[in-house]
């Protein structure tokens, strides 16, 4: 079993800002990516070489964010990544951005698991399946 | 009385792939970002202006995107926009992605109108309002 | 031979700034790539094709870009490509942003072409050499 | 004094690499530009505080990059900072980006004090300046 929640610390750097002042929108994507990426290695998994052992790679399927909040240069935000569903092929997250303790973002998405080759769906290896449950 | 659907169209380089071979996922929401200032500016509002002349500035206030099929280097899309609410202080919208009429991502949109320099919730300038319903 | 000068317009979006009001400085390399990438295309060579055909691929070798005034939110930009030395396995090239004439950013830049499978630097193939020469 | 040099770490996530495999060219400006802002923020100068207290502001004026060998997804790269020229409004630094120690790419950055709101060079602020001589 995997922890209930997992936390990623990150850093507002001028590339993630836009001319409004804030952290571009599209930018929470890429932040949410990279704590999902840091979850996956903290069970062990580190993507490229899940691709090189196993053919398996994971794709965004459906996302949906709401913004409360924005993020300014220099904030330190922290991300979190909960798992609310864990299917044979797919797998549903729920992830907030908070700065000290405030909702910035938060965000449902499913990953869905596909053949790196083929980008055709497929079951999630069975090593990373069984902690995810 | 706006148009229906208006388009609006992008060619995908190397910045917009990633290790996957495909557009990185986040990057969808550029190009409909892309697309919707176009749309404005195709109404005659310039958003560099709009924030000079009135103070009114737009922010994404909730997204979903559903991912269908990849886009490649090179590719070709149309990314279109359609206005599916109009409030006084908020529109949704409906936008997509396609390369030769094959729909490959498809999002709707919240934008919320605010005060560029409170960033506090406004009416959205009425020579625009009028242009949307 | 080629055209002495390429010249690649493009519009500065939201995506494109930083919190400082203006274009983030990285972002001009984008630019760069995007008119070398239609510059290449207005020679009849795609790229993805180019590497499934050929196997070869283009790297950046060395960059360097001074900036000279900052470009804004709904800019356009006039970006041009200019080559100044065409070897077997490199160009040299000579590239520019401009906003009605005025010079914003310039740049040289040296690309190498190498195998796509090995990433060991291979010739230029010869279709698109003799077009360089 | 400052030390002689910074080191920063950071990932390569998948927002950095391109449909290549490897990390998108451009995107060392910006494990650049983070290294620096970390490099300030040891020194004790977080750059937002900075511009509200002083009015100043850093821009980049010339940069040049040469690429050595490529990275890729989950590597953990280590970038330097080191400061090769101070001057009043001006300063110079070497920055190099390494992966278990080998050089993958080497940038020679050159950053102007700007006031924020008239974009005119301006003398750094003294209690910086000291620190960097």
């Amino acid at each position: 079993m995997t922890e209930p929640e997992f936390h990623h610390p990150l850093r507002v750097y001028w590339e993630d800002t836009d001319a409004g002042g804030v952290v571009f929108f599209a930018n929470y994507l890429k932040f949410f990516e990279r704590a999902r990426t840091e979850w996956l290695r903290s069970l062990g998994f580190d993507q490229q070489r899940l691709r090189t052992d196993t053919g398996a790679m994971f794709i965004v399927a459906d996302t949906s964010v709401s913004y409360f909040a924005p993020a300014r240069l220099d904030d330190l935000l922290l991300i979190s990544v909960r798992i609310t569903e864990a299917g044979r092929a797919t797998m549903a997250l729920l992830q907030e951005a908070r700065r000290a303790g405030e909702l910035l973002a938060s965000s449902t998405i499913r990953i869905g698991c596909i053949d790196a080759g083929t980008f055709k769906p497929r079951r999630i290896p069975n090593e990373l399946l069984s902690l995810l449950r």
